[in-house]
């Protein structure tokens, strides 16, 4: 997905959106957009501290967006309802946005709800090709993603995963090698769900991948070989936005002091898609999961854990977490840490997507191929890092970056693409 | 304070508490009792975590208790009180030490409260002497510490304040040299603190000196030339164990997610002795500028900031900190995290109090002189240390850890003790 | 259950506990015994309200203990429990109690678990009678109240079940009269829960019975007719001691200014036997319901709610809730009110159970006959009153306080129990 | 202040607001326009409540606004920071507003800042005549009521004090009678502030009077006479819109549970003009006082109680208030509630204001005079009224409104107000 290099100077980056017109997707566009028209200030941007500014990260103009999706409601429309419901942009921000809004509506594509669960499924409500084997929807999707880099000439194009939590699939008995579990795509029954068929897509097609949410995506060991073997890369998964970025932050510091966790008990209730997409139990088991996992990993043994999740529709996009944390203080004294995090769910995400694709743009740019796991501070369940310590994981990024101070190649060299030459959709 | 090398293997090491009778002196020496006859686990102790093992921090049994003190009251009762009032140890545990608390009880010597304040004065109930330069106060002070060591035949004394927060005094015109200091200390009108007195007395005699509370101490430039004179070593200023520590925890992580934080609120309310004194405005302005400081220096701006400390004197030792937090999301939304701590606020204390006299007998067994920076994670206002993040101030602990890996003396080595002979009182 | 006009001038009341080795009988024990000793003062007591000084309750000595149980732990060292783990009585009172609990630990019988599910049944570590019917198991239970009001010569029993939450049993199909209802009690299969067979063997032997669980009780149509038809008297059910109180409290305020609740979420955690039998799903849903109905109630709608309970070991008898409560203002404006309430759950109920006995022992004594509505305040699930508004209920036992004031018999005057004479087992 | 009868069948109110400017007036007028152009739901307002539906409260339409203000920015603007900052009303209803918005902006007359207080003085932006006695400031306030009630033809007035908190007068050697106190008025130095000259102004000439602030008002003895003498009413202190109006609802509920509050603390915090003004401590130290007094009414006793106002300039309008009570349960077991409120403190006044307004003008219809108690569940501070729990103020409420139910005149029937016609402006 490249292209000959940039004459202008100025390299063109496609964000591909899995789920182009949920909350996330949309204040992730409004942001860009707002960002690029200076009606915003760029708070939020992890990528935008002064210790990354160095690295000449992708700028706003850079970016052009498409998605799947299959949901038929207006981009503009919910554009719209970020800024009322979720009090985020200003309606005249969005005003000021329109047209770009209405172009990228022009470039969503129908996605799939292959074994992504009754409950995802029940949400479709445009014409998507029925009865397709999973080859055939991947072949689908792949040619949706080449088209979108042919026709806006692009020099790369980055798949985020940000539709609905899926169930999470049993993948134990998944094959381990690229060749082998590409020959299962034709089976009637395949396993795997749509957000590794996506993957796949993705990265068969030399995009980068990165899994926004605790979906299956790219976690099997055969797809992290076809990312190597198409000289690509990604990352996830699920964002780290709220109570589980608390809980990084926080449980290291009972590890320090040495304060035995006795009980850790987190409720959060919120009412927006992704809460109704979670009110079903096998969705939300998926996620628990994701931000249940990292408490025994920092603190090296497991408290008694429970955390809830429910849909509280009056609650919209602002999320509450409350979580109680009981710990023994010195001769076992019982002392007891609450916290209430108040904040928009989606708000809170699209900075994180936005920052994730700008450094995987220069990863890219780089040559790094296989799996980011410098991005681990970005993650609730980092791909292969064990290390869950907020701090530590964000030592890893800045590390990353540091590296890069004397040999990163400027946003218009784009000699380290040649490599990705015979991969990408587009010859030059 | 040293001896000839230790025959029996086991170095003896004195602690001497600076408001011996306080909640957090009896806390630890409860706590350090228990310890030494297994009643209680070593929970909530850093410097028993296992990165740090290798070290061979001194064994419960290597400390000799003795303090300062101002008030009358029995050190057996502020236990029971510990004991019932906190419910931290159980009556049994306390009933077990009895006889070791009235031993140390016979090794409590008359303090001082020059220049502390009228509300600290007015807590004096035993004969203290009166009409003493500072000169003779030192003088005083010192004969005490130095027959502590003789009778008790100590390798090494650390001497730690823990009593109340004096009003802060103004230290702008003071000498920079310990020579001029040193004469300044027979004015009448000496500005010192009586916690410089005590911080003078303990590293004029060869011992080490801890300031856990915000009060002046060894902060002076001549004090610390002092230090390094007499071959010894102090740290300070504030323990940090609740409020606070949770701000050195999340500041750091509204940094690296670039939120800007507008506003930070911050209520505690607790009814112990401390509280009482910082009833009193003067000496609450001390404790608020060193609750107050970290914010900006992590954030890198000054956020509006208010800090209360309130006496409510139902809650007695459990101090509750409410917290609000408000802070611009990406696109200036505005969110809100909240936290409530209710801890035991002599309980939170007592276990820094000992990490600190085992991370600073190692120092001493080292040789290391002058500011030991790399005990800043214990700190509200680390000396001579810019960096407040606790994740990162608890790295410079352990990398000085493993910096000692490989060329740390025994516990039973003594030999680096002794340049500190001409300085101590036992000659050997 | 009632004796000759005594002579002494003191009414001799029995006290019978169903579970009278849980937390809360254990807390209501101890209490009485050291409001007997005059080792603690009577707050948390409705019934020593100065409004109610006139009433001429029963005095702490006129009460004598004993129960029905289906665990074989010691009274005495559940007394104990109580000390140490709710911090609540000290150790000195219980061992100041000691005997006269040992002397309540022999009037203890064993209870039954029929019908009342298996989580319930499987704590059971004594020998109780198997294999009997509904019929035999109520001849059993009354031969043991029988026994206890004649060996203690008591005047009055009255029976209070303080016992674990049974799964609600579906009452649609019962028979509405006493005489059909006792038909079926021979039945192989009959479908009342262990809860009612207590509620009947009480009131068919004349005793006053008080529900202070969600469990199916004197509910039944046909229950309340056999009070009635034995002239004696009940009131239930469930206990209202912490969150519901509230949510009692706070519910009538917004519908006074007319604030829409838009959904109101309670989270509760706590870690005693009665958190372990209501993580049982069937058990729980019994509690949900009464916990939850009260809203529509007050305020003539439904908002969406969620109420949890969860299971968490390390809180212990120590219940905290969370309630977060999102309402519409003026103009539509949502806004929030959050309550945290940290209270020692058998504790709450005690003092309620005390004055439910109290108040209930001068209804008897009135001749008060069938639904005790007046104790509506006291109750979550009040039977017979449709009025959940704490103030308001509350008003209807001052108002059945200030009728009484004029023509209330005195404790000493037994004259109005005469009509029970002809149901009770003791003839006099 | 009133007219012929009405021949229209429909009488003219005049709602004249001291402050007109502020926060809370802006929020009520803006209410009031949508409620009248059906653009928001009447919630919130107690007054709309089924139970008062027989009492033919004044209809939106019936209602005429003007006032008195010392600062001069525009009204408009102020209902946009309404419907932007408070996110109460949504811009599209302003807009819709505009033109009435610019008619009241026509009808505001200087006010007076006579003894209000330096930092109130300070926001003084328009001319105000300067060097004026108190009774030529009456007279002239007088004269901006009279000329309100004359141009717009009105049949009532009701004056409300919805302006920044005044710090809090001596009144002790205040003279009881008007005839006295109406000759200080000449004094140089007439101790009354202006809010009081505002009360005066109004009762004078027959208006109604309610003082929604915790200023002075009409308090003073000799202007409730004043009132009396009038044949017009009044109603105060002090609007309970938050954490107030949760102390009165909460405070009882430990009353009847006999539990004994031990403290209770409460922080509040905010940025709106009320809380800038608050800043200033002579004024917080009026409201504060305001805030605290009722506990110890409803408790009987004095809990240890510390009340904060803070500040806090990024909240705005949405005042949090932290609420901590520490109380003793049974065996003296310290338990503890705590809330957290978060609301938009103009949006909770503005019911509250219209509220008052309509009941107001049926006590005037009515032909009430002197001091309206029943009102009391409306104010921190109730005037001549000591019962402060909130359920019985609310049903002070209903008992005065079912007292109506039989002989209440219609809106249309103004017969009761021809003894007032002397007093009033317009003679008819």
């Amino acid at each position: 997905m490249t292209r000959a290099p940039c004459t202008q100077g100025r390299r063109r980056i496609g964000i591909w959106l899995i789920g182009i017109k949920g909350g996330v997707a949309s204040a992730t566009i409004v942001g860009l957009l707002a960002l690029r028209k200076g009606l915003i200030a760029a708070g939020g941007l992890t990528s935008q501290l002064s210790e990354f500014a160095h690295l000449n990260l992708a700028a706003w103009e850079s970016f052009v967006i498409g998605g799947h999706e299959i949901r038929g409601l207006s981009l503009c429309q919910e554009a719209y309802r970020v800024a009322s419901e979720m009090r985020a942009a200003s309606r005249e921000a969005i005003d000021a946005c329109r047209d770009e809004l209405e172009k990228i509506e022009t470039r969503i594509r129908p996605g799939t709800t292959y074994n992504a669960g009754a409950t995802i499924a029940s949400l479709t409500d445009i014409d998507v090709p029925q009865g397709e084997t999973a080859a055939q929807i991947v072949a689908r999707l792949s040619d949706d993603l080449r088209a979108f880099g042919q026709q806006e000439q692009l020099d790369h194009v980055i798949v985020v995963n940000v539709a609905s939590t899926e169930p999470r699939s049993m993948i134990s008995d998944l094959p381990n090698t690229w060749a082998e579990l590409s020959a299962r795509l034709h089976d009637a029954n395949c396993p795997l769900p749509a957000s590794s068929l996506y993957a796949i897509a993705a990265l068969d097609t030399g995009c980068s991948y990165i899994n926004f949410t605790p979906s299956l995506g790219a976690e099997p060991t055969a797809i992290d070989e076809l990312a190597r073997l198409r000289n690509t890369r990604h990352a996830g998964c699920d964002g780290k936005t709220g109570e589980t970025l608390l809980k990084s932050v926080l449980a290291p510091m009972f590890a320090a002091r040495n304060l035995a966790v006795m009980s850790w008990v987190g409720h959060n209730i919120f009412g927006n898609m992704d809460g109704r997409v979670l009110d079903d139990p096998a969705n939300k088991k998926a996620k628990l999961a994701s931000k249940d996992q990292l408490l025994g990993e920092i603190l090296g043994y497991k408290p008694q854990t429970h955390i809830s999740i429910e849909f509280i529709e009056s609650l919209g996009d602002w999320k509450t977490a409350w979580d109680h944390i009981h710990f023994a203080g010195f001769m076992g004294t019982p002392m007891t840490l609450q916290f209430i995090w108040q904040g928009c769910d989606s708000v809170l995400a699209a900075p994180l997507v936005i920052d994730l694709i700008r450094f995987t743009e220069l990863a890219q740019r780089r040559g790094q191929t296989g799996l980011m796991r410098f991005l681990a501070s970005f993650f609730k369940s980092p791909l292969g890092v064990r290390e869950h310590g907020f701090q530590q994981q964000f030592q890893m990024l800045q590390e990353w970056a540091s590296e890069t101070r004397s040999n990163t190649p400027s946003q218009n060299n784009s000699k380290q693409v040649t490599h990705e030459q015979t991969t990408t959709g587009r010859k030059t």
